[in-house]
């Protein structure tokens, strides 16, 4: 079985492709029993789709795969802290763990604890940070934003 | 321009599509300038996708019509008040309105209005409960678990 610094890194050259067309780099995968079994990266831009940040493409791909909307088991890896929409996709389909590497820095409001510990579901989401990768994955981000003058 | 109990109407009888094939009955549809750009209902179980809710499909139609993933001047109706995920995708879609029926009765941590209010995007979403049509939109999730003997 893979160590879990491979999927992170997997997640990064995720968010490397995404880069190359000129979208905001964010890259997902999502492992299941040791396996990568979707991938994907942030398409808001290409696709003029609200809906698909790198997480939500991950787990279309993934529900496919597994013909089942319920991704029972499966750990997602992303390189930046879900956003709303995506914490609560991640807990809708029942991911079991989700790895994260960059911080959002404009959530002030803990909003992915509260959408993975919320009581609407019997289904919780363990939350993890992953230091190692935190800095690599903040820095794609800045050097992208910086180089649109944001 | 129409009234906007007549757009929630079409999102009930969107959320009766749903029922028709077996699924949790909730629908939706989105206006711009008074007139319906897009509508949707729950298909998680058809699709076997856990973003396939009412909300998604039609905010991924109506960003297909408007070509663009701003669905700017744009009032979402829907039959149940949004999950995280659904709240997450509204707001990311800066629709600006959101017309509900039905509460949800297992959240208790007023998420969708945290989503909503939340700091991280300069864009808030305005969340309008529809007490008119509350309780028919209840309704049809009641009778509908009830069969089901959930």
């Amino acid at each position: 079985m893979k160590e879990k610094i491979d999927f992170m890194e997997i997640a990064i050259s995720e968010a490397q492709k995404g880069l190359k067309i000129d979208e905001v780099p964010i890259g997902a995968c999502i492992v299941k029993n040791g396996k990568v079994i979707a991938k994907g990266y942030n398409k808001r831009e290409k696709s003029k789709n609200a809906i698909k940040h790198a997480e939500i493409i991950a787990i279309e791909k993934a529900c496919k795969r597994l013909h089942d909307w319920r991704l029972n088991d499966c750990e997602m890896y992303v390189t930046l802290k879900p956003c709303p929409m995506c914490a609560g996709a991640i807990v809708n389909a029942r991911i079991k763990v989700c790895h994260y590497g960059a911080d959002e820095t404009n959530a002030q409001d803990n909003l992915c604890e509260k959408i993975f510990s919320s009581t609407r579901l019997n289904h919780k989401t363990e939350l993890i940070k992953e230091e190692k990768y935190s800095q690599e994955c903040a820095d794609m981000l800045t050097t992208f934003f910086k180089q649109k003058r944001f």
